[in-house]
């Protein structure tokens, strides 16, 4: 799959190409060409603003017109806002990205300058208008802003990050060592008096606790620390020893300060 | 559907509050929470920063822990790389937005400070941890640029832009027009000696040119120029009238400067 083009027309602040250049790297995107930028190249103030994308910035080319900065593209859609009245097909970002993906060939972005965007003449070169879907009281983005979506919208569709996975999961504990928690909540709960004895209320609120119990899947290492705080709760006030591995002496400290 | 909080920890620069609340105000978010934010608040980088979003500052509330940023909240998610080994769930921003929509309740995203991010026992404050694909070579992303991927999921999932939508488009001409200009074509290709005489070959070229031209679904106005342009080039040398409304004036210039 080939990372499509970002194409920048006429863009004025250097600041902002750096900012382009590290947003394309952020996500995976390299060519990086320029159509007249207002102040040549490269421009001094882009390094900065690129925080370590050098190499995007390095390798940017610089054309004198779109049609010649998109000569060996396939697919190229202009992001814009379609203001003028020019029959024209125009798609969401996603579209545009399953669409370069399909076609699978080279494609690029089209974005214009800061102040304006890209004029209604601009808009005719490309094969499509882009529009980002924006708040209609508020739509105008930053240059880079405006990339990261597209950079984004690349990385989402091609990347292979799983939607949910639970990291640094040695998987639930056996089953056993739950059930066992679950009894010792059990004989504290019956101790204290937790139970209501109300018709039915002590079955309801067993299957509360056993529901919210085994919903996580909690691991082996977490029940048993769940089982440590409930003992320790269990025991008389003033006779809690810390955990098991207390020593007798930290008990008998812990004794002396109860 | 209620937008998630964007909630800044510790954010370092004025400058970055104000771009968040750009991206924010671009996307249709709106509620922007600061905890403990290094140069206080308000900020005077801000305010230009956010280039209108003025809204969203003056209505930003500071918290003294992320806990309390969230204290109404009922779903969150840490935005973060997970580094150290923590049993957490790590989900994308799609699957993370798609959450907040189903629960439609209160959520939030937390965003952690520029250098940093946020730290480990800052994780598991929140639910669950979201992050952002990146390229792994260079994942680091600019403060606001982070808020970009979370407002603009949220506006793509929760926006009612037509993913593919003609513009301007008064609909395919009838189908008689098309059928004048193919025909118009057929006869000025035939008088130029277009169609190779081998056996099946006009049939070919006819068929190509029928499909590409009938492929686009050209309104009339369309339809109209590129008959004008067939017959205009059609016409002998020396003979062409600039089309049908010139007068015999420039009917005559023309035919000088020929």
């Amino acid at each position: 799959m080939i990372p499509p083009a970002v194409i920048l027309v006429r863009p004025q602040l250097g600041v902002n190409i750096g900012a382009v250049a590290r947003a394309m790297m952020n996500f995976g995107l390299t060519d990086l060409r320029l159509v007249r930028p207002r102040d040549g190249w490269p421009n001094a103030d882009a390094g900065p603003a690129a925080s370590g994308a050098d190499a995007i910035l390095d390798n940017a080319r610089v054309y004198d017109s779109i049609a010649d900065a998109c000569a060996d593209l396939h697919l190229v859609f202009a992001t814009a806002m379609l203001m003028r009245p020019l029959t024209r097909r125009v798609v969401t970002p996603e579209r545009a990205t399953e669409e370069l993906r399909a076609v699978n060939l080279p494609g690029g972005l089209l974005f214009g300058p800061e102040r304006t965007g890209l004029e209604t003449a601009d808009l005719a070169i490309p094969h499509a208008v882009c529009t980002i879907p924006t708040n209609p009281d508020f739509g105008s983005l930053n240059l880079a802003q405006a990339v990261v979506v597209f950079a984004y919208e690349w990385m989402r569709q091609t990347g292979d990050m799983p939607a949910d996975d639970m990291k640094f999961y040695p998987g639930p504990a056996p089953m056993q060592e739950l059930e066992n928690l679950i009894a010792t909540i059990d004989e504290t709960l019956t101790a204290n008096r937790y139970y209501s004895p109300a018709p039915g209320r002590p079955e309801a609120a067993k299957l509360t606790l056993r529901n919210l119990l085994t919903r996580p899947q909690f691991t082996e290492a977490e029940v048993r620390t769940l089982r440590g705080v409930v003992r320790i709760l269990a025991k008389p006030r003033g006779q809690q020893d810390y955990g098991r591995a207390l020593s007798a002496e930290d008990s008998a400290k812990a004794a002396d300060k109860a």
